[in-house]
């Protein structure tokens, strides 16, 4: 009976899963550090208060528990030993006879992990909370604050990197400022606020054609977004940014600039990819480990255009349920296939009616753009217990210009501190 | 123009800010140490994975928006000045004509602070997501655990105080043990979970009629708590609870014995009760202070039954109101009346589908009682912008047996950490 290990359940780790649910004589097990799976491309809608964590984030537990041959633990792995087909994790020993990676990307800083304490990322639950916290506390604080100084600092947002997430960060801080936050406090003029988007190449949205991508900078700048390009950051501290021998000063800084595979890629000793993406076979095995697969954010793929597919939803899903396919084919004794990735096109969102969508030649911008990206998006959330939530919380959002998730919850919980503590 | 100063954004100052809305030539100044008003009698749902945080709770600053004459800061008020009409926050001086004191009560440990580490409190959202935290963990930590008996000390779970919240919370594990996370795992059988709410005194809920709490009893038991009476904790460690020479072995233990006042209390100067609540005049002055108001929890009002008036929320709702009428009938230059609580009866839920009711003569258990539970607390919601959110999701979880928040989110949100952390 095959056992097959997954490690990290997200959009490729879940849709093997799924292929493989109730296979005859297959033994699935799925080890991802969380206990939720989390649908990352709304993720910054949790970061900017219009949705709540449990609106895209559902138990990995609870999405498989249909299926008998499926168990989820919560653990890290830790490494791999390739010798025996055994996975180390830090709660034991999992052995497999087919193992899928698909345990994603991290942030990267270049080098400048120290920059992280003052610009987060957007990858997980947590950090969303915190992006979300320190947004939300700038306003709050520039509306207590007498200082004209401090309150410009307080009020001016910088976002790094000018891809999607960095898009679409921005663009919803510029509109919950105009819109949302407008009429809510006394002492200051929220719709003042200042944000910048700063990216170190010639342009934003650099995957999308260069019309859609001066459209979606056109978008942000109606949103009070001012857009700079050809600004690569040279350092980041606790009062601002620096861009060469200038000097942005303010309180709230984002990360939204480059990723990294995770470090697991390496444990199967086979070349990465300067982002630690691991060189997978045509079949998305790795050299020399016909068993072992990599698929999603962590898989560098080569054969289909020559440059490595990018690590979105839509190419980890696809290999996630190629892998299912090939384990069950190979199983039932038929030869493998090589991976294709069929593509769909690609979108980015500005704001609550506007984005920019691609799909092969067909080009749109503004309103039907944005609608059909929330058209998408709904029909992805699929599987998920509360689509219905999300798509009233976008209508009541919507109509309403509010946000119902504005709320700022700290990291501690403890009223008794001893004394020994911080 | 009068200044009042309200500090504390809870059911009785929120109401004392709504009630002076708008109310010409008086200018109203909120602050409170969160940026949300919270609605705490369903705050064990978000404990118990039931609702999220933004489905209870609201920002103090949109709920108050509308009413031009109305500031609302961010901020903790450290002491008072009496002398100077003064209250001295974090963020500087908030000078005030009239002081609305409504900074409510936290938990006590009777002494033994440092229990609070081993068995968390619920009073506000951070709280709440770390028991949930806790909770969701010894599930998946049993589920992977080879040890019968971690097993069984990760599958025991103590509830101290048989008061009202710790009640919903027994009922809330022992039912999500047994219908709603009976069939996601696999080496373990979570409905063999031991729930075990202790309580000191010689029957739990002891302010309601002994029949009704009997009911009660009986309910808890029917979903597989079990109910110890008489029994006094004596330790509180990381392995479990000592009561006298008894050891229950549980990796999860919550506190909701005992509260204490908010320690500005002290800071008027004036006498306080055994829990740090300030005995107040009949209109809810301190003595010596006409200007000066103390309301909801922080309050100790003796004038109507003799006994101090519970930390309930229809008590600080109608204390608020009564504030700003009696505020507003001061600058129209007419006298004070005293102030009087109108009893509209109690309840407590048990699981989802039962409760218990008193309402003056009318005494209802089981599920008419939580009916009546439920259309209770969803007017009360009133004011949120998300109360047709909570009733969908309600209506899902009944039918579904599902729990739409099941999350784990650690407190950690970064990546990279430094050598010189943790």
């Amino acid at each position: 009976m095959p056992r097959v290990l997954i490690i990290g359940g997200g959009f490729a780790g879940l849709n093997a899963a799924r292929g493989l649910g109730d296979a005859r004589g297959i033994d699935v097990t799925v080890v991802d550090r969380t206990n939720h799976h989390l649908f990352q491309p709304l993720l910054y809608q949790v970061a900017m208060a219009g949705l709540s964590p449990a609106d895209i984030a559902a138990p990995i537990r609870s999405l498989l528990s249909r299926y008998g041959n499926i168990r989820v633990l919560q653990g890290e792995v830790l490494s791999l030993d390739l010798e025996r087909n055994v996975a180390v994790a830090d709660f034991g020993e999992v052995p497999f006879d087919y193992l899928i990676l698909a345990c994603g990307a991290q942030h990267s800083y270049f080098g400048h992990d120290e920059w992280e304490e003052f610009a987060p990322g957007l990858k997980n639950l947590e950090q969303a909370t915190e992006i979300r916290r320190r947004v939300l506390s700038a306003y709050e604080e520039a509306e207590r604050s007498t200082s004209a100084e401090d309150r410009k600092r307080l009020l001016t947002f910088v976002i790094v990197g000018g891809g999607p997430t960095g898009v679409e960060l921005a663009g919803a801080i510029g509109e919950m400022s105009r819109f949302t936050l407008a009429k809510d406090f006394r002492n200051i003029d929220a719709k003042l606020a200042r944000v910048i988007l700063v990216e170190s190449g010639p342009r934003i949205l650099s995957m999308f054609n260069e019309a859609q991508a001066a459209r979606a900078t056109r978008d942000l700048e109606h949103l009070g977004v001012q857009v700079w390009t050809n600004s690569a950051v040279t350092k980041i501290d606790a009062s601002g940014v620096e861009i060469g021998a200038e000097r942005i000063g303010a309180s709230t800084v984002l990360w939204a600039a480059g990723v990294k595979a995770s470090p697991l890629g390496r444990a199967t000793g086979c070349e990465v990819d300067r982002q630690g993406r691991v060189l997978v076979e045509p079949d998305l095995s790795v050299p020399g480990h016909e068993n072992i697969f990599v698929a999603g954010d962590l898989a560098c793929f080569l054969y289909q255009t020559g440059k490595p597919l990018p690590g979105t939803a839509p190419v980890a899903m696809q290999q996630g349920r190629y892998l299912a396919r090939t384990i069950l084919r190979e199983v039932a004794g038929k030869p493998r296939q090589p991976f294709h990735f069929t593509d769909k096109g690609q979108m980015a969102t500005i704001g609550r009616s506007r984005a920019i969508v691609e799909l092969g030649k067909l080009k749109l911008a503004g309103f039907p753009a944005w609608l059909l990206w929330l058209v998408v998006h709904i029909y992805y959330l699929t599987g998920f217990e509360n689509r219905l939530m999300v798509v009233l919380q976008w209508a009541w959002s919507y109509l309403s210009f509010r946000r119902g998730a504005r709320l700022i919850v700290s990291k501690e919980w403890r009223f008794h501190k001893h004394p020994d503590e911080k």
